[in-house]
């Protein structure tokens, strides 16, 4: 059994993970820390998960949890993963990041984006980007791992095989028109986000500012293709989870949509948790509700050269914790599905 | 393994039957039947399935399905399980009925709530009423299950141990009002129900006039004790999933809270499924979401006359496919909680 | 034109109320009072008023805001219009109180359950309770008017026409289950309010301990009959706007549907707002949103000596700002229904 | 006082109108003609009109309607306004055709996208665009107005300034990607529009295939600028009204935000239902939800060469009854806003 802390445990990404890894099969769940909810029952914090996980959060004691666990799952606010995976690593567990502090593989980028030094450049250095599908083999071998953020996920699930085949057709910058609902903006209460004023409400946010764009930017050059310049375009929908994904693609001689469906269709082919769509049939968030599943599909309009690949996950388990698990497996040598296997909760 | 079978998949309380059973552990999900669906891939009637269940929809064969399956799973309208449950029953199998037909043992009373001639009269009295908790043993022993009601679960589940103990200090008819998800009304389209109306729309229906009312009422009367008169008074509320049940019940001499509270803890204490809720916290739909939880807590005014209980479900889990799986648990000699310990899906 | 104020603009009841006092044609609408909100541009506080209200909110300057107004709303949390309230009086303004401070007649029930001395019991004993279907009079010659809660506003328009004519039938305690729309907890974000913990969700609070239960128990007894006692039993629904009331009478010789209707029928008989529903129809919040109406239809169970009626409003409007602006027309002699024939908006 | 009628006044844009012109002050409301609803009180088909339109829905009899009405609005099944629109002209009413078919000025593109013979190519030449704020001239002088779609109302206000100063400077395909509320789908029920299957639920639908995208591109076009290459990409949001429209404009040279800006600023100068948002506001549809506002925001990306237009709209008011008022008031020679200058609700 592999023995699992989590730090941050009473956020939403938190919430989720204990979700998983209790009934996960072979992980034993450890402490579930938290800041300033430490000493409260569980259920007090999450009425939820009364009779799931008992006892109290704990505090956040690093060289503790790193000395009683075997993996760390780490879901903070930007800037407090820094030093907290040294410790931890230090103290002999793995760690998987949640966050944002490791995604950015350059700290000038992150000083940026983020506003403040990055203080663990070694540890940027050597941590996996847990996007699974992509780096299954860095994640492997990885001490510490950077689970992507919810909208690089989606994103760049959602090109990275055009990108692979096609990169040197793209003409223009790539426009992501990303929808996602509201748990994506955590769980502590601000002024614009009561739910009087989120519900039927649909409204554009961080217009080419977001965070995610620098990081959606690095992955799809990862490949080591031509650079791919993208204007990331977030939204926020009225629901509680999800996200959806538009990618536009302006390229010059666009394949045709069953030549880049048959892409999309190899490279994720044998995936468990990739399903291609073809036909008729797109994308829809509430395909993949409560599931680690990423769906995609793509169209082609050639006359105005352009192509369009949709994505839906859901933001809290493919895009947060049930990638975080995914990983955790990888790192350990299970089976990558082990535990995962749920079916989406639909209707 | 056992060998399942589902009639009646195409609609939500199939689709929820497949969620359940794809993950058991100790199920072979075999077919999955329609009527007018069938033959259709199982994901072109529900797209969230794709990876989960493969294959097409089949026709509904009784002779078929009953030879092939251990069990079968009927969610019917009203009226189609009585000719196929006998069917079913002959050629081997057993039934886990989730509509209406074997639920109320009194044929008078079925032609009165259901409208029609109760053809199977025999069935019916050999059917278990597969309130898991309260006819464990009935169930255990059963080739067929008649699985409560969504309302009738919630109230029952809330209404039982007080009756059991106090049902003598009970002075007027007790009032349940019951607030459901959409999901409880089924899939068909039809007017009144289209999204438009019902989103933002909080409202009663079949107010003193539902089929569930005399169903809690024979429930509520099978402990032995005095008989309890039930008004029962259903709303719709804009969501998916979900019933609260709010129980007045009007008693002389009422006890206080503590002694109610404790009542229902002693008769609920070891149920992996239900959790009694005491201090502050109240049922809420939510923390149930995705689960085959049952949460209840009560209240007393004893200056006013008045005992309130309430109890949250997920109307297509407890209130239909999870308290399925639990009855086919018991039926088969399996741990009672097989396959079905998810922790609720939340936020 | 009257001249009309509101302090506490910043908050939803200040934002309905300047909807509706813009488009009045008989007002002229003055400050915009509020506390740390005083000095922003009304639109970046609410922008939906771009265009419709402009300028700054002011800050709240009792003595300005007396002298230069006619009449001034306010919508303020409780305790804050005890003092205000006379400020306003001397300086020459009338006063509609959307607040608690002036609604329970009895000081020392104030203290009870807000917590709090009254500091204004002269006022208390001058204001009229705006139940303006009912103390229409009252509040034609009032100088302050206490706006009446929302919940109060559903619960006694469904019970006093009822308890007029067959109070002496009641024999234990009237049911109100009641279902609000998010609004009504205000604009202040905390915790357990939440989009993503009340999206999907219902639930009940404060059972039996609302501070609505002794207001509508004082209301009904206003009419000189026997006192009802009232259990008050609320519940929060995923929506916006809107209160459903579900009110359980327990009679003994329970008049029939049709007497009971008639009563109702007559005593709204030429009320603009009042809608009584016939035939199959129930209310339904939506049917009410965004208008002043009150929704109203009765059921009755003889045999299980039950009188049920439900009424639905919009709780910002006939439940806050439409019927303080009902008030005020009123109180300044114009046609009641000026500036409040709205139709509904469906769907 | 305008004799206005409805044929289709038993949908969603029939509701809409009603709530308008029942308001409206120059308006009396006549007959409000219905298909299969005919003969049913108003009530029973929209119980929110209970006491604000009496009677019942009338049948289709074009020869009455055009004989009795200064105007009659047509809110039909693409196709039916064909032959309807002749009749009533002959009768001497005038016409707003809220459908499709006097939209698009070519026949043959009638043919491609809605599947039929265009059999009024004569009233076709004659009708004027109803994109009120751009062909109020036309408008004035119309017997028939061919209101515009919702989208493309949305896509048109958000892009035709930018077109008209910079068009020269595009460079490829402009990307629309739209969200829409579900009233937008029309009344009727369907499979895949279910509530619980839309709740909770983001999806794409129609890429790149709607019938606004021709629509949108001869529209864009009209303005005797060179012609803009469109993509449409239409969403389903869970929420019943609004649609916000994100446009994507690839340019050489963009124009920095400040100058596009200042041209959209001075286009809509003195416009009424036009808010051009600046600073950090963005439009949200929430914001002009039951109000004939259109809120419009612009951004530029120079370095990606990319200009990004936002509208939001309530989808059946000026994306459908509040622009068609707006249109017969323009007709009639009544100010522009009669009727109209309603304050949005919110929350």
């Amino acid at each position: 059994m592999i023995r699992a802390a989590i730090a941050g445990a009473s956020g939403y990404s938190g919430a989720e993970l204990v979700r998983w890894l209790s009934g996960h099969g072979q992980v034993e769940l450890g402490a579930l820390a938290a800041g300033r909810s430490a000493g409260q029952p569980v259920e007090a914090v999450f009425p939820h998960l009364a009779g799931v996980a008992e006892g109290n959060l704990a505090p956040t004691d690093w060289d503790l949890l790193g000395a009683e666990a075997d993996v760390v799952f780490l879901a903070l606010p930007h800037g407090e993963a820094l030093a907290a995976a040294a410790r931890l690593l230090d103290a002999g567990a793995r760690v998987v990041d949640l966050g944002a502090d490791f995604r950015l593989r350059d700290p000038a980028a992150y000083r940026q984006w983020y506003g403040g030094e990055h203080t663990a450049t070694d540890l940027l250095a050597e941590a996996a980007y847990g996007l699974t599908e992509w780096h299954r083999d860095a994640v492997a071998g990885a001490r510490l791992v950077a689970n992507p953020g919810c909208y690089p996920t989606a994103s760049s699930m959602a090109l990275k095989p055009l990108l692979e085949q096609f990169g040197d057709r793209v003409t223009a910058a790539i426009v992501i028109d990303a929808k996602s609902g509201v748990s994506g903006a955590g769980r502590n209460p601000r002024d614009g986000y009561q739910y009087s004023e989120l519900n039927e409400n649909f409204k554009p946010y961080a217009t080419g500012a977001h965070r995610h764009q620098p990081e959606i930017e690095q992955e799809l050059a990862a490949g080591g293709g031509p650079e791919a310049q993208v204007f990331f375009s977030p939204h926020l929908a009225p629901m509680t989870r999800g996200i959806l994904a538009a990618c536009y693609v302006p390229m010059a001689d666009a394949p045709s949509r069953e030549e880049l469906e048959a892409v999309f269709l190899h490279r994720y082919a044998g995936e468990p948790f990739v399903r291609v769509l073809t036909g008729s049939a797109l994308p829809q968030t509430k395909a993949t509700l409560g599931s680690n599943y990423c769906d995609i599909a793509v169209r082609v309009d050639r006359a105005r050269g352009l192509a369009v690949t949709f994505s839906a996950i859901d933001n809290l388990v493919k895009g947060a914790a049930g990638q975080a698990v995914q990983n955790m497996n990888v790192m350990f040598g299970l089976d990558e599905t082990t535990g995962l296997l749920a079916a989406p909760v639909f209707p």
